[in-house]
Formats: C-alpha cells, structure tokens, sequence
C-alpha cells in the first residue's frame, strides 16, 4: 500500500509554521507497512486542492490530508472534499451533541460558527476527534482511500492512533517494514562509506542502507520490507551486529539518542561523575548534559572560563603556562580539566579552549583551533588539538560533540 | 514570481527527519517578493524525481531542490539533474581545489568518493558552497530556473543567502516587499494585540502587522509591498517609532537581533561586565551569551553549579540557607548571584534556581518553579519567583530568556 501526504496551509508556504504533522504521519505510515510516496504542502485555495487531490488519487491508494478544517473563513477544506466526493454538507445530530458536550466542560460558550464544526459531508465515514471539534473524515473513491484531519497537531495525533490507524489495519494486508538506526560518532560519511563497501554489498535481499549526517552524530538506518515480522526483525539484528563489528567503539548508541544520554548511561553504570571547564564552548557542554533528566546524578558542574584570570584563580592554572604557551594550549587545557575535577570532586572532568571566531585567529593558530581535553579517575588528562572551521556556531557544536565523545571512549575504557 | 521548493530523501518520507528547510526557503522566498506556490518532499528514486521536476516546470517560474548530494551512493540527485538537464558530469577543477583545501583544513584525508563532489553537470552554473564539498547547481530550462542544494541545513542556508537570493534579485525583477521587525520580550501575544488595537487600525493603507511569538521573543513584523523603495521605506520607519511609543522599554532591538545580543550591545557602551552562577538552566544563559561573537569583552565566565556542594564550596552559598529554604529559593539564587560576581569580580551577575523537570517537584514547588536573581554594581541583588511549565528544555529556555531579559531590565536603569 502507498500513501502521500497533503497538508493544507498557506501559513506552511510562507515558512512561517515548519510541518511537523508530516514527518509523525510519515514515521506512523512507514511502521504500519505503508509506504510514503511523496509529501506536498499546499494552500488554502480550491483549485489547488482540487488539484492535488486528483494527481495523488492517481498515484497512490491512500491519501492523508491535514488542514483546513478550523470554524474560520480560510478554511475551505471541508467544502472543497464536498465538492471533489461529490456531496454535501450536513449536520450531523451525534457530532453536534459531542461539541456541546465538548464546551460545557470547559465552560466556553458555543457560537453559531462552533455549529458549523457539526456539518460534515453526507457521504463520508466520520472518525471522532476525542480531543477538538473538528472530525476526522474517511473517503473512497475508485479504490483510493482519502482522510481530512485538523492541523492541530495533538488532535490530528489522536484521531490517527485512535481511529486511521487501527481502520487501515483491520481493512489492508499490510506487509511489514521495520528499521534499525545505528548511531554513531567520529568518523566522516566518506569514509564511513569506504570501510562500509563489502558490508553493503553483502547486504541481504532487499535491505536498505542510509547515511544521514549531523554535526551531532551519523546515523546508519538500515531498512527492510517483508511479511514475517519475526524474520525480518532476525535478520536486521544480524546486520547490526554485523555493523558493530566493522564500527567498533564508534557506535555510541541506537534509535534515537544522542552524545550526551550515552555518557549519562555509562556514568550511572559505574556510578561516577563528571564536571566542565569550558572555553570556547562557553557552557554548551553543561547544557547539553543537563538536558537530558536526571543528569543531575552524574554532573556536578561547570565552570566557563571566558577569562583568563578565571582560568586562573578558578581553575588554578598556572599563570606562566598562559603566558608562556596561550590559553588555546595543551598545558593549558590540561590544567583547565585537572583543575574543575580537583574543584568539583569528580571523577572525569573535560576542558575545551579554542577560537570559535569569527575574530582571535592568528596564522599559527587559526579560526577554528581548538584544544580538547578528558581527565580521567586516575589522574591522567589527555589533550588533543582540533581544526574545526570559520563559523562561530559550528565551532562551538563541533567542540561540544569532540568532547563528549573524548569523554565516552574514555568511559568506554575503563568500562 | 512563483515557486516550488522540492526536498528530496527517503528519510523525509518515513519521518526521521523533519523537513525544516522548506520552510526557511519559504521564508527566505516570502521576504524576497516570490510567492511559493507548493512544497512538496519525495523519494530519491530517479523516476520520482524526474517526474517532480516535470511538474514543477509547468507550474512555476522557479524550482528549489534541496538533497540527495551527498557522496555516498543513495544520493542520485546529481545523476538525475544530468538526465532531466540533458547534460554530463564533468570534474570542475576549481572546485576540487577547494574541496581539497577543505579537507586539508580539518586534517581529513581525502577519498576518492570525495574528488566526485566536484563532478558536476557541465551545462549549469555552479553556485559555491563555503562550509560543505556539494557545490548548488543553477539550471535553466523553458523559462524555469531550477537550483539544487545539499540537503544539510547549514550549507543550504549559505549557499541560498550568499549565492542564490542575491542572483534572483539581480536577475529578476521582483517586487519591492519590505519588512521592519520590533523585537520585545516580557509580554505575550493576546496582551499585546490588546495594547495595539489602535496602532493596528490606524496603519496605512497596505501595511501588516504579524505577531510571530517564541519562547526567546515576540517579534512583531511590519510588511508593506510596492515600487518604490524610498517611500516604502520612510512609511514603515514611521510606523516603528509609532511602535516604540506603545512598547518602551519591552522593545529590546530590531531585525533578527536576540536578548544576548541586546545586553552585548548594552554593556559595551558602559564597558562592563557580567557573570552568570546556573543550577536550572545548566549553562544555557553562558552559551547564549558566548553565542555572541565579541563576548569576551563583557562576559568573564559562569559557574554551573549543579550540585549543592558547588553552589556552597564555589560560589560561597551558606549552607544554612540550603537546608531552611532549600536550593530553589530567593536567599540562595541571591547568594549566587552574590557569590559568582565576586568571585569572577564582574559588574553585573545573574543566577538561577529551579526545578526544570521533569522529575523533582513538589506541591509546594512543582515542575517549572524557577528563581532568578541579577545583581547589580551597587551591591544589590533583586531575585523573582516564576512558574513555568512542566517540560524540561522549554523549562530551561524560559528561564534563560527571562534571566537574559532581567538583566537587560537592570542595564537599561543604569543607563
């Protein structure tokens, strides 16, 4: 079976609403089994709608609409899908009675217009809205499958997972798609790509492989279609396994976690600590490891050092190795970790100092340069140089991604 | 001048990946004076493709692609633009000298899979792309301009606001829109609408007010569009002061500016300077203000002090405080604000204490109960309460904008 997507709304044209309801209805489609052909966002406007109604009835057997379905004069959906099926609107009584219900208990008033939420068209099957006004709407027309649901995105979410999805179950034989993401970090596409040549080859049958890059993380998605559930989910597991073998300590984790969850993972493992001191990433790492709940168990602190007199009197780094080397320097990184895991009693500590531009650089030390370093329980620190590249932003999420990453294999390790 | 924007990737189709470049192009587009007619994201299947490409011809005058560039084989974009364009690829020699310099930069070796990022259709123009080795390619067929970019946002977005927005606007002549945005924190939108009822209804003749609300700032749009510039221009900048007079001191800049930016702006005309001590917010308000190039001349550095025994060994917070009041309370953000300005010898200081979630809350401080505290040269210290909501990263997002706004409030006094 294969579906699109249409959201209406000039409000997604103009860009000034991303469609978030696309990618959750692609993600819900694809785990059904149904397969996305393609997604179009249109505008509030009839012949257009028309249009791209009849161009995916010709393409694919099921067609999901959101959009266009509020009290208010722009939108046109609902007697747009009238005219297209061939019908008309009219009140139904069973509706009418769940939206007064609906406003009782929130104690608004009802208005005329609110009525109107009631007037559906005669000939479509209504799929409840357990959570707004506006229905959802179940048409068919020469073997295609259509679905008008609201834009809000809570209630498009529960009239799917209430009532389209579990219809389309019960009404379709699907077949099984199912995906594995392996996550990973350190290691560029190109290469990843390379190293990655005899593995893709000897993929079974039918099995996809994608690259999907971020500054954050590479992600491997491995995709497979089939019927038996069981088989095809055996067969993925093999393959990651398999993956694991060529990737070794680069996979940092699977699905859809980051950086920052696996460190928080390891260190609740072992029971350990963690703290900052941070440069050029001016607290980016603090912020990304307490974004994840309940890192307080594992991170104690931060101090961002922007000055080198805090470098000094904070952290305790020697004023000579300053002067003498500069503060994006190995002695001086080193001493920033050594000084915030001796400050904040923990076990691992990181430091970054760099220049994340877009002023600072000089010939010798470039936009870009950037010292990372991990102190371990032990009491070793390790420093490492890096060249990132002229954007300020990047630089800073480079270095975040660097360092926590530094912190992992040394997790790893001792692990 | 109209336009479709076409986003090409699997990933896009089964939701892995939220498609947020076409919504920025579509901004980008709208600002411009070209009306985007359809967004539409499909499969990179060379069938697929061809057949977007066909449609969009017939429909618009302008076709952005963005995707499928990558160097890895799931990425077919280039070889399809070859089929459509009728053209080959051919090795562009300047452009593999820059891939090369990319790729020495960062110490990277460079494969054979990445000399073919510099394989690019004979017959088009290249458009460069400063920060990433897929160059956007410029085509032009029947009146149609099509151009393709990487999908990566970051890339797209240089390579749209260097290369492409400045060629269509030489190229083309496209209305006159123009767009002056008011920047204000610390009132919300039904409010605002309210206090501008006036100011809305006196507006000439043309003229549109947008509220485009987020968590970091209420921007307010004026848009007006026309012929002449000149004319264009002196009517908005008459209605901006009109907004200021209504705003005062809630208007803290204009354009794409930020609160981080305004207190940059505000401390290095006094040339003082600033601390940050954060348990709730984990470093967020350290990140945002080092965000900001040049922010080494006002900002010297933060403690995160996650932990109580930080907020008592670092930052000096008396420990009696922490067990009668607790560490979300108005004695101890006060005491950090104290502490960190002392300890970093700063002008101005700010501290927060809460409970971002979505665990640690209690009846008598639920989820989202945060303090705030900014200390000022004088000695004082002013610390507030607020309640936000339940989630976490917004959690930390509202309290750093309202620390940030604080501040600000604070600088603007002194001024």
């Amino acid at each position: 079976m294969t579906a699109e997507i249409i959201t209406i709304g000039d409000e997604l044209l103009i860009g000034q609403i991303v469609d978030t309801n696309s990618a959750w209805i692609g993600k819900q489609l694809s785990l059904t089994g149904i397969k996305v052909h393609q997604i179009s966002s249109i505008s509030d406007d009839e012949k257009h709608i028309l249009q791209a109604l009849a161009e995916a009835e010709q393409r694919v057997d099921l067609v999901l609409i959101t959009g266009g379905l509020g009290p208010t004069k722009d939108d046109i959906t609902k007697k747009t899908l009238c005219k297209y099926f061939n019908t008309r609107l009219i009140i139904h009584e069973d509706i009418l009675e769940k939206i007064k219900i609906f406003f009782d208990r929130r104690g608004f008033k009802m208005s005329e217009i609110n009525v109107q939420q009631a007037a559906l068209p005669e000939n479509c099957t209504i799929i409840p809205n357990p959570v707004g006004t506006a229905s959802g709407m179940w048409f068919e027309k020469n073997n295609t499958v259509f679905v008008s649901m609201p834009g809000i995105p809570h209630e498009m979410k529960r009239i799917m997972t209430d009532g389209v999805l579990p219809k389309l179950k019960k009404e379709f034989d699907l077949p099984v798609i199912i995906h594995r993401t392996v996550l990973t970090y350190g290691i560029i596409e190109s290469e990843l790509s390379d190293q990655l040549e005899d593995f893709e080859k000897n993929l079974p049958e039918g099995m996809k492989l994608a690259y999907l890059p971020s500054l954050e993380r590479l992600r491997l998605r491995l995709s497979i279609t089939g019927k038996n559930r069981e088989k095809l989910e055996k067969l993925l597991d093999e393959q990651v396994s398999e993956l694991k073998k060529y990737l070794g300590n680069k996979v940092f984790g699977f699905g859809d976690s980051s950086l920052q969850e696996a460190i928080g993972i390891l260190l609740k493992k072992t029971g350990q600590t963690v703290a900052t001191a941070e440069s050029c990433t001016g607290g980016n790492i603090a912020h990304l490891i307490t974004g994840v709940p309940g890192s307080s168990e594992y991170f104690k602190g931060s101090v961002v050092a922007y000055d080198n007199r805090i470098k000094q009197n904070v952290l305790n780094v020697n004023e000579q190795s300053l002067i003498k080397y500069g503060a994006v320097s190995k002695e001086v990184v080193e001493q920033m970790a050594l000084g915030v895991q001796k400050l904040m009693k923990t076990d691992f500590a990181i430091a970054t100092s760099g220049i994340a531009g877009p002023g600072g650089g000089t010939d010798e030390k470039p936009v870009g340069t950037t010292w990372i370093a991990v102190a371990t329980p032990n009491g070793e620190v390790h420093a490492k140089k890096y060249v990132f590249g002229t954007q300020r932003q990047q630089n800073i999420r480079r270095a975040s991604a660097v360092a926590l990453n530094n912190l992992r294999k040394s997790l790893i390790v001792i692990e």
